[in-house]
Order: structure tokens, then sequence, then C-alpha cells
């Protein structure tokens, strides 16, 4: 049954099965049972494909979704650090809120959940070690609310990209709902003991993350369709190998999803690019296997070419465990974690050299404003990239194959006058015909050696780059305390000293925030050398076939 | 004004600033003073652009209509040879009426004047030195008629390319009025002296023209635009040179269409292929110019590849007369020649062979399959090479300039954090941008060396195609004479050496098609094979260069 819809965010076909949709705009949606997370409809401007079901809010009649819509008891306050100032989960910001059922038996349904049956089950507990922002400290009875339907279904992709589209939240809610503004503010206990460690050193450019002492990186093989209940549920396998161990684990994708939610948990000033969409079934499911493969390995070298990620010990843990209980042990230690948000900052080494935050906070304006025009022309690049992707298999296609069937067609006519026809010429000229068929088939190929890879790699730092408003916003946050301090101790209402704590530890965020600016720097030079040089290659190699595929044509005239 | 109008036939747009009419189609005409033979209107589409105003009716009210559409008074018999048993000037396949004007100082005039001017001008005489089906014997006073206005305005590419249109008009009345009953029949004096001879000789795939004693080729070239009447009239002088003399004469569009209406008088059973379209003007002259230069020259070379063709003395005439004097003379010479129709019937000298008239009709039946098959198929190829050029123009250009926008785009973003911008890499990646901006120019500018120069091929193909239905329907009705002789002499109602004389002289026609078919496939062969050729090797460079220039590109990268 169809259902009406609107589309909560701007999402862009990126394969000919999906259909772009518009902020706001109007939807129909054939069945609100969503397939592994794609909803099947129509926009509004009759186009019909899948899109994310998570882009989109089902419209109810009234009586019905004010269930949903409202009673929210506004958190109670923890003190000096409130940690809901602006509703988390009303926040286009709030970070992948995730809902783990307490029973971890029912961890092999993820898959194949849609959110649509998420939404409907209220009565599910947020919280626990599923929700980051609450955990540790949030963990109080008094809290209770429902989020509003469209935010309980954010997954993955949807939540970091909304990252840039901030748009009428408090102005420091992710500031403070991060943790940061607590350590600033000292707020944040110093632990006896710290486990954990990462440093920050100067680098020509300025703060970096000190590269980890064992580096690696890790292949991801072989995704494989497995069934669960004899064939009810099919998920896929895919083969990880570290290239320290060499050992491989067999991930799935709700492991991957489970990893990248507790990277957002801890490393709250580190951008950590969204995973690739869910998977679509069926007619183009291989496509969409191939495709989450690709870039689940450029996620993964993202993740294992961070000095910080990389050295995570829950990643260790998805890396490494292969046994189904230790699997479950490290799986709870690591949502036990203490070290996160906040605390995190508490294990960052930082530079003993000045840095005058007047000269941090234009640096880091101007990698915001770097940051906001590198997103809009890897938006353009993707969007033109998509468009070619569809004109090779579309219009290119069409055209050298109309040009091949007209060619043999002259010479379908050419032999129909037997004394007078000759072969050699009807020969050739049929197959320049068969060639111009076969270049419209190397056109729809292309984008697999290509344009696909262009696009995986813009989609990857489509994720990095949605995260740094964020991220600058922390900054701001804990510069605005800075100034606010100084004001404070200028006027005698604060301790000279505690307004120096609140500038050191604003120090240990600015260094950080400029340690991540660096090497996003480093990655995108080396990330971008590698898809212009690779694209340019694939390019070359393809013109040339075409040439090759004409020379040879062109000799079955020589000697008529 | 804008008036309305009937497309007449079907035209097919061969430039951005043509639009397709399809027949019958309801038009609107912007302003109907056409200028250089086009008009300015709008089709049923709703596309608005050029048309040649000779495909089009103009619909008028009632009450002017009938002043044309009525008053034909039948022509007098002419005893057992009728010249006009349907009315030449209301059948479709008439070809080319063509009015000269008494005093050739009007002669200047012809390339501005608009076809809908010379439509309002009743007053014109139709006849003398200009009409070829009147002409010798039709000299009649009696013979008074006013053509159908949309007759009036055919022009040698509407006349022409009507001939595959052949449909409702009597079944042997271009046999008839070509003279070549009157020759079948005997009725066709034997001149005491005939000063031209063509000789048909047995070559291994049947009868052929014997070749030119004397073969020569002649080049078009340097169109410049001229002035007379202080700058009112415009027209362009086409320099023509054959290479049996070397000395240039200058040609207008006018001279090669007084020469092309000779040659359609004359050789009643050899295809002459129509004549380029007219000219256009506004800011696609030079283009116009151009175009009409290429397919004038293609022109040119069947004319002088052709046998008969190329041995006409009016032909002779249109190449070496320098002089204005002589010109004029030698003019009225070739307008007074009574070889013309049926008389040039003998001029033909043919092999003594015996072909079985069954065989022959065999022959042209396939021939007849041949023709058509090859005209659909010249149609869409043509089709498809028009459609490539909007593509180059239009969508390649566009897909290509828009990726290179993007690529810029990227390097403009990568340039907004200095420290960390990397001005190879981003040169790099600029340089890449231009690179598949010049590749979008290079798109748009292919048709040029390939595109243009299939499509004038097919042109005069499509030109010489549309020709042999009729011409093929002269040696019907030839066969059917000499089947109903036949009968007669059976049944004793006729001599046989009558019957004999009939069943001669239609094996002379039947050599003469013959030869004309043998002499367009072997033309066509070397054509089409060229054709093929200059096409692969110019698509062969074109990709080539892009190789080149992406392999330039590339190199941009090292050591970065």
């Amino acid at each position: 049954m169809s259902v009406k819809a609107k589309a909560l965010y701007t999402f862009q076909s990126e394969n000919k099965e999906e259909i772009n949709i518009q902020e706001n705009e109007e939807l129909v949606i054939f069945d609100e049972n969503s397939v592994d997370g794609w909803f099947q409809g129509e926009n509004s401007r009759g186009e019909r494909g899948l899109f994310p079901a998570s882009y989109v809010e089902i419209i109810r009649n009234r009586s019905n979704s004010n269930v949903t819509d409202s009673s929210i008891s506004p958190p109670s306050s923890l003190g000096k650090v409130s940690y809901f100032p602006s509703l988390p989960n009303t926040s286009p910001n709030l970070q992948h809120p995730y809902y783990d059922d307490e029973d971890d038996d029912d961890w092999d349904d993820w898959d194949d959940r849609s959110t649509v049956v998420e939404d409907s089950d209220h009565t599910r507990n947020p919280g626990a070690n599923g929700h980051a922002h609450q955990s540790p400290m949030s963990n109080n009875p008094n809290v209770h609310y429902r989020a509003k339907p469209h935010m309980e279904r954010q997954d993955s992709v949807s939540s970091s990209r909304k990252g840039s589209m901030v748009g009428s939240w408090n102005r420091f809610s992710s500031f403070v709902r991060s943790g940061v503004e607590a350590f600033v503010l000292g707020d944040v206990p110093m632990m006896a003991k710290i486990a954990e460690s990462y440093t920050i050193d100067m680098g020509l450019l300025g703060p970096r993350w000190k590269e980890s002492p064992q580096p690696f990186c890790c292949s991801i093989e072989d995704p494989t369709k497995q069934t669960k209940f004899k064939g009810i549920k099919t998920y896929i396998s895919y083969r990880v190998t570290p290239s320290h161990t060499g050992r491989p684990v067999y991930r799935r994708y709700k492991h991957f999803d489970w990893l990248y939610n507790r990277l957002l948990h801890k490393f709250t000033v580190i951008s950590v690019p969204h995973l690739p969409e869910k998977q679509a079934t069926g007619r183009f499911e291989e496509d969409f296997i191939e495709k989450r493969k690709r870039r689940l390995i450029l996620w993964m070298n993202h993740m294992t070419s961070h000095p910080v990620l990389s050295q995570y010990e829950g990643f260790e843990h998805f890396l490494m465990c292969a046994d189904d209980k230790q699997w479950k042990l490290g799986k709870r230690r690591a949502e036990k974690d203490e070290m996160v948000g906040a605390h995190f900052m508490l294990t960052l080494q930082i530079p003993n050299e000045h840095q005058d935050l007047q000269d941090v906070e234009e640096r880091i304006d101007t990698f915001k404003s770097f940051a906001k025009k590198m997103d809009d022309s890897v938006m353009q690049l993707t969007h033109v990239a998509s468009e070619l992707v569809r004109k090779h298999l579309g219009g290119f296609r069409k055209e050298f194959q109309r040009l091949g069937n007209a060619f043999q067609s002259i010479s379908q006519a050419f032999m129909l006058d037997p004394p007078h026809c000759s072969d050699a010429l009807n020969n050739a000229i049929s197959h320049t015909g068969r060639t111009y068929e076969n270049i419209g088939e190397m056109f729809a190929e292309q984008p697999k050696y290509d344009l696909f890879h262009m696009l995986d790699k813009l989609s990857l730092y489509q994720g990095l780059l949605a995260n740094f408003p964020d991220i600058i916003h922390l900054q701001k946050g804990a510069f605005a305390k800075v100034k606010e301090s100084q004001r404070m101790s200028d006027e005698g209402k604060m301790d000279q000293d505690e307004s120096d704590g609140i500038r050191k530890r604003c120090r240990t965020v600015g260094f950080a925030l400029q340690a991540e600016m660096s090497h996003f720097h480093q990655q995108r030079e080396v990330d971008f050398k590698h898809m212009m040089q690779a694209y340019l290659t694939e390019q070359i190699a393809f013109y040339q076939r075409v040439v090759q595929q004409l020379e040879r044509t062109l000799r079955m005239y020589d000697g008529l």
C-alpha cells in the first residue's frame, strides 16, 4: 500500500535504480516496509526508484503522529555541565542514535531490519551501551524521551551527511553535548591511570598526530552471501585481513556499523567518515555488493592510515577477534570504555610549543572556508561524474550503437545486388558497424574502471568533510569559554589559576583539531593525486582501446 | 507577419539552426518573405528555426487560392504520343519546372529571389527555352496552364527528392512525358546528322558506359562574396578549374543551377543528382558557404566521373567559357539543343549482344530492391550522423566541459588553505580541468573533420537514389510497350516489323539503364570505400589526439 512521505534530506542517486530526492520534497512510497533500508517510491517529478528510508519521514494523519512528536520531557540539569541543553534527539546534528538490543542474540537481524519497523517500535529503551551521548553519565532514570520519528531513523550515512547541514540548533549544543565543554571547564576528573595515550607533535606545517608505531593496512575481500535460520535471513560476510597479523576475520556490515559507532562516541575531535550505504536487494544486488565492498575498502584504508583511529583498542578487536565468545566480551569492553568524548581529551599529549590562540582561531577559520569550498566542489564533481556515468550507460552507448546499426544497414543494402556487390567492402562496412556497437558497449562498461572509483573516493571525502563543521564548532566553543573565563578573571570573578587551566585545556582542543586538519590535508593530497592519476590512466587506456579497435577496422579496407 | 503553412515534404535538418518538418505538418512562418529559399518558422512540436521554402505551401484563404488551383486548360492531343496525358505541373514527379526570363539581363537576381516572390508572379509565361518537357514539340500556343503554387516553388533539391516519393500519379506519366514512349514506339524521327554519340559496351558485369576518351576532374575553390548594384545584390562566386584546361572560370550557384537543368532535360535515363541547398544568410552564412562548396565539389566529381555527363557540350561550355558574350551564345545554343529527352536516346550506340528482355527485367527489379534498401539505409545513416553532430556540438561538449569545470573547482578549493596547498598538485588538477574543457571543444570541432564529409556524400547519394524510381519506371513502360506490341502482332493487328522495331528500341533503353546502374555501382563502391576510410582515419586521429592530451596531463602528476 502506498503512503505519502516527505524528504528530510537531499539524496543524490548514484545508481540507475535510485532516484534523487530534495529536502522537503513530497514523495509517494509504494510499500512502507523498506527493504534493507531502501524505499521504493516516486518523487514529485514523477521519477520512480529507490531512496534511503532514513532520508524520509512517512506522513501519518495527525492522531497518530501526536504520539511520537510530543511528550518529550526535558532532561534534568546535571549541574554546571548540562548534557542535554538542546535535546540531542531533536538536533539534526545528533551523531547516529543507535539502539542495540539488550540481548546480543538479536544481533543477527540488523542487516535486514527496515528502519520503518524500528520506527514503530516505540517501546525500545534508548541508552545503556547503545547511545554515546547518554553514556556514561546520562544513565539517569529521569531522562526519558521519545525521539522524533525521523531522528530515530538515522543511519550512519544520513547522520554524518547531516553534519554539513547544520541549521537552527543551539549554538553550542554539540560542543556541550560532546563533552568538550566539560573538558575545557575542567569538569572531567583526571583518571588515576590512563592506559591510552595519543601524542601530537610539531611538524613543519604545525601540530600533527604522531605516526602510529606499528602502521598496517587491511584488505577487505570476497563478499559472500550467507544465510541463517534455514535461509530466512541472508547477509553478506567479508573477509577482513589486517597486514600485521595476516589472519583473516569475517565481518558483516553490522560489525562495521558497530565499530563506526564506537569511533563516533570516542573520538570527539576526529572526522570519522560514514560507512557506505546499506545494500538494496533485487536484480542490482551484485552491483550494490561490489560498490559497498569498494567503499568499505576505502573506509578501511582511511581507518588504518589514521594515526589515532588505527590504534584504537576497539578497532584492534574488530580486526583480530575470530572467536564468538571473545567477540562478545571485547564488544562489551569497548562499549564500557570510559575514555570517550570528554574523557578522550584526557588521553592527548600535546607539545609544549606556544601557540597564540588568535593565530589558531585564524588558522581554523581558513580551514573552515577551505573545507566549505572543498565540500561544494566535491559535491559538484560527484554530480558531474554521476551524470557522466548515466551518459556512458545511456546516451554515449546509444549514439555509437545507432551509428553501428546504420553502417550494418548500409552493408546489408549493398549485398542486395549480387553481381555488383563487393563482399570484401561489405564485410569491412559490416565490421565497422560491429566495431561501433562494441565502442558503445565499451562506453557503457568504462565507468567500472574510472568513474566508479572516483565516485567512491568522493563519497569518502563527503563523509569526512561533513564532520568538520561540528568539529570546528567544538573549537569555537572552547575559544568562547577561554574569552569568557579571561573576562571573569579580569573582573575578579574567577581565579587566574582556573582561567589558566581553561586556556591550557583549550590549547589541547586546538592542537587536536590542527592535528586532525593536518592529517586531512596530508591524506587529501595523497588520495586526490592517486584519484586523478588513476582516472587519467584509465581514460588513456580506454581511448587507446577505441583507437586500436578503429585501426583494426580501418585495415579491413586496405587493398579493396 | 506570421502565416500558416503546410509541409509538402519531410525535411530533415542538418544544421542546428534548421528544424525538422514532417509531410503534412502544420507550420507557422514568421515572415513569408523567405531569405535565399529559407523560411523561419515553427513546427507543430514548437521547435523554431529554418526550413526550405520549397518544402512548404502557405495556406491562403479560399478566395485567393481558387485563382491558382483551377482554370487549367487540358493540352491538345498531339496524335498517338500525348505529351501531357497527366498534367506535368500537378505531378510531384515533375522535374524542376524552371522559368527563365526572356531577357538574360534578369539573370543576376536568381540567388536572391525568394520562392514566395516567384509564387506571386503569375504573369510569367512558362515555356520557350526554359521548360524541358514542353520543348521542342510542345511549343504549342494552345498549351497554357498555371501551375499550382507549390509546384512552381520547386527547386532543384525538392524536385529530385520528390523522386522517391512517387505516389498517386498516372502509371506511365513520366515514361510518356520523358519522350521514352515516343522513342520506343518509333515516333521520334531519326535525324539526318547526329553530332553526338554515346557508346554502351559490354563489361564483365553487363552493359556499361564506354569510358570518356578524355577523362578529367575539376576543382571548385575559393567561394568569394561579390556585390552588384552598389552592394544591394550579393552573391557567391566560385573558382572552377577543370584539369584538362587548367584555366579557371568563375561560376555562381545560378550557373550550376542552369547546368543542372540542362542535364535534367537532356539525359533521360541518367541519374543527375540534385545540387546542394541554397544558402541561408545570417550568422551561419560562413558555415553554409563552406557546406555548399563541399557539396558542389562532390556534385562536380560525380559529373566529371560520369562517362556521358562529362562529355556533354553544355557542361564543356560551363567549364570553359570565360567570356560574357560567348557565355550567352553558348547558353542559348545549349537551350536549343534538340537531342534532349526522346532524341537523346537516338545518340546511344549499343552492343550487338543478345539480352533476354525477361532477364533484363529481373536484373532491373533486383536493382530496384537494392536501390530502395540503399535509399532507406542512407537515410538512416544520415539521420544518425546528423544526430551525432548535434550530440558532438551539444551533449558531448557539455559533459566534458562540466567535468573540466568540476576539476578546476576542486583545484581552486585546494588553494584555499595556503600552508597545506601543494601548488604542483593543484596545477596538475587545474590543468586536467582545462584538458577536459579542451576535449569538450575537440568533440564540438570534430564533425568538421568526419561527420560533415560523411553527410555530404550521403546527401549526394540521396540525390542519385531519388532519381532511380523514375528511371526504372521508364524501362517498365518500355517493357509494357514491347509486350503490348507483341500481343498486337500475334493478333495480326501490327506488322511484325513494327513490333520488332519496338523490341529493338526497348533494348536500347534497357542497355542504357543497365549502363547507368553499372556506373552507379562502380562509383558507389569507390565512394563508400573512401567515405568509410576517411571517417575511420579521422576518428582514429581524433581519439589519438584525446589520448595525447590525456597523456601530457597525466605526466604532470609524475614526481608529485
